[in-house]
């Protein structure tokens, strides 16, 4: 399977429902149908904006190679989120960083060792640079449970509403600094005082073997219409999200976990099971441990920040607890899946065991609780 | 210690509780003492069950013998349960789950590991094997906590209490389902695609070395008998619970979860003791660890199935938070404890230290709240 | 930089505020200086107290000196919790327990990893060693977790409340048996069964290289007069939290968790960081993980006893959730930074980011609820 210079991929085809989704929209059809056809739009979309950041970093050399990948790596999330966070649906925007954090870990990764178990007995990994990543990850879910904690334990008591939401709001927003002062610094560690650590010697950008590097106008190019393609899609997507919750009998959490989240990572999903069928689960642990992590680190903060300016009020960083219960178990047991350096696909059948059960419960959740 | 062809183990002469029984029972004798009886006849029978299905299984090639050993070795808990299930008392059935998972892995591994520590310094056992083991752990963790809370959020809410019973069932039903084919796919990858992985070549059957397989017919007589025998004195036991807990003032919980499971257990025990003895810590892991998962990925969904059939209403999933809390903390446990692949006695002393403070806390919760 | 015989060590410099604390306390001033500059006066004397027992440990052989090492190695936190026990300020001594558990874990260890990291790229340590201090922590975690959720349980419940407190009593005086038997036994295999584990032969007394061991009769007269230094310290920092947190806005809890038991800690901290910047990171590993579990498993336990003849009443183990959940992130974090023995800065900083996140948490919350 051949990627490069403007090879298609087989989601590339997807980017049909694009015009799709206008004309939809411009016929003024069902809400569902824009949903689903926005949807499957954003995924061929956020894999060119993926491959176009790739193919730029190549020309910038390794450092702002890599912030580029680190910052833009989660631009379809991120962008999503900012259209859900301006039309107040934080419940939606909570639900699918907790999807994409869960999606990552257990389905990205658990498809991706299943995967990749079918061809090798056993598939090695290095455990520094995942233990790094997974480790980060039991820290992003400190980040996401105390300000959980800490609100439900001021809902219990009789403090007045006001200030109950104040310091909720103080405690999130100081969380979310902290959270992203260590997203940089981890910039500092893998990009710069650590960075031999995750030279992943195979991994020379976008695709190794037969690839050519897109020139720096047709990366920029790429990266802006992909841009701009998903905000458009997002748009529509989260404008449909209230009727798709109304008409399909699905609360707008289990639409956020389960449905935004695997259209969002989309791209890295597909990526990751294709390194694994390479054996080079190096990458695949990677893509999905570190997509995880970022989500938390990165992509959590910057929308409490940017709730500020662009939300109808502030975001906290209040997860339901069957998120958070999520979060602790997916990171939990990637860590212990991932202690040992190697994967057999009985461990990916695990992973995935755990989404479905986590996906039942947020399935069968009333609207009212969740 | 020789226990092949006949040859009497010592916990064979519990045996004699077995006529005792029937004699108390026609007696009207009081509950507690059936209850004593009949549990002290249980642990030599479900010896025999276990040894049956082994050297049954000697007879079949290792591929159904592996699953023969696999579904029988936790027939005498099953048998237990399935009597309290037609009882309707599903708070001790789902208290013996409990008692077995926490109770394998804390009690049963804990004094594995400090007799053997007796005798040496540092027991060495496969960390690979004992991974797969303790990550299922992890994985009934998960598919055992989310129903109880899905539960409790649901309870914590103002919905209707049949929606509530309604939405739960649904989740159990589907989590076992769940649970069940995780159990499978297991089977299939212990038993076929990855076998060399477990196959402890120190382990050739019930007893190694001195040993002789008893003939087929021998083997399903045994089994047989040794099946009708326990089905006999669980039948027993789980009728005089009642009587037991008003008597001697215990929660049936606490019954559950302590007493009934070290009766079913018992046999587990003896082996993964003697094992150690033998420094084969591998064994000893396999058989405590891997009874553990098997309670919660089998015995647990099987029951869940088989409520629907003979229960007076369908069972669900639902443990109470203590007993949610006592499978985490042990699964956490063991899997921090195993990730090096050594024991030393210290490690069962923690094992055994947690398995007590769980018991003292199960001893003193009120029945109104157990 | 030098301590041995007398030569000073910076810390001891505050020494100066001793004198400093009578004179404000004769002057009768403000509760919020006393507070402050008893504090202060603490962090030399605890860290004389801390050399002088191990300059007496090295004159009276290995086993008995691990053991007085062991013992008052916490003398100073002890101190000060039994002048709080004796006050009756059971939220300030349960505050600086879980202070000194994830004060150590995370701030000092946390510390230590930043500044090692600084000169060390990557710095290797003991794994066998660390892990029975972490597990110990994780089994100190389910003592410190189980009686606080059966008092929840049953608060939740309509039990009389004077049945409660009777059950919660029980539980909490019978774990902490469980965790002070568990101490004895891990002196048992620390101080002899496994010793040769712990022998970190560059570790040869409290400083090595240029150094000479105080005479009996200094360390007598050093340990005596520091003890007695710390208690009337630590009898001026009890008496004036009350005014503390009135004047200065922050809970009592927040006083506890933060602040008293950096002043506890400070020896402990000093001692670790010097130690990573020799690139010993064993030792530092044993300070700050060795710290944590004795506070749990003695010091918290001999308060418990300690509380039935010296305060108003029976103290029994019930932590706020907050402290719980502290417990649980601090010691399974640091279960898996420690799990491949070897430290980058990153790790470091992810500890550091776990105590902000905590010490937010702390700070919002309402005296009401903590």
């Amino acid at each position: 399977m051949k990627i490069g210079n403007w090879e298609p991929n087989i989601l590339d085809f997807f980017l049909i429902f694009l015009p799709i989704a206008f004309v939809l929209q411009f016929a003024h059809a069902g809400g569902t149908w824009i949903f689903i056809v926005s949807g499957l739009a954003i995924i061929p979309l956020a894999g060119l904006l993926g491959r176009a950041t790739e193919h730029l970093a190549e020309h910038v050399g390794p450092g702002i190679g890599g912030l580029l990948n680190a910052t833009f790596g989660n631009a379809a999330e991120l962008i999503i989120s900012v259209f859900a966070l301006q039309a107040g649906l934080y419940g939606v925007v909570k639900a699918s960083i907790t999807g994409s954090i869960i999606g990552n870990i257990l389905l990205v990764l658990g498809l991706s060792v299943v995967a990749g178990g079918f061809r090798f007995k056993t598939q090695k990994f290095n455990v520094t640079a995942a233990g790094m990543n997974s480790t980060l990850l039991i820290l992003s879910t400190a980040g996401l449970v105390v300000p959980a904690v800490f609100y439900y334990l001021l809902v219990g008591s009789d403090l007045p509403a006001e200030e109950i939401a104040a310091s909720d709001l103080d405690v999130s927003l100081d969380v979310a600094i902290v959270l992203f002062a260590t997203y940089v610094l981890s910039l500092v560690f893998s990009l710069r005082t650590h960075k031999h650590l995750f030279d992943t010697t195979d991994y020379e950008g976008p695709e190794d073997g037969a690839f050519e590097t897109w020139s720096v106008k047709t990366s920029v190019i790429v990266l802006t219409l992909s841009t701009l393609g998903v905000a458009l899609m997002s748009e529509l997507l989260v404008h449909s999200v209230e009727e798709v919750t109304e008409t399909m009998g699905m609360t707008e959490v289990f639409v956020g976990v389960i449905i935004i989240a695997i259209v969002g990572n989309a791209a890295e999903h597909s990526a990751a099971v294709m390194m694994a069928l390479k054996n080079k689960m190096d990458i695949s642990v990677t893509i999905a441990i570190g997509s995880s992590s970022q989500v938390a680190l990165f992509v959590a903060p910057v929308l409490v920040f940017l709730s500020f300016f662009i939300g109808p009020q502030p975001m906290d960083l209040v997860f339901t607890p069957l998120e958070v219960l999520s979060i602790i178990l997916a990171s939990i047991l990637v860590n212990f899946v991932a202690v040992d350096g190697e994967f057999h696909w009985m461990e990916g059948v695990q992973l995935l065991a755990v989404y479905f059960i986590l996906g039942i419960a947020f399935y069968f959740l009333p609207a009212s609780i969740a």
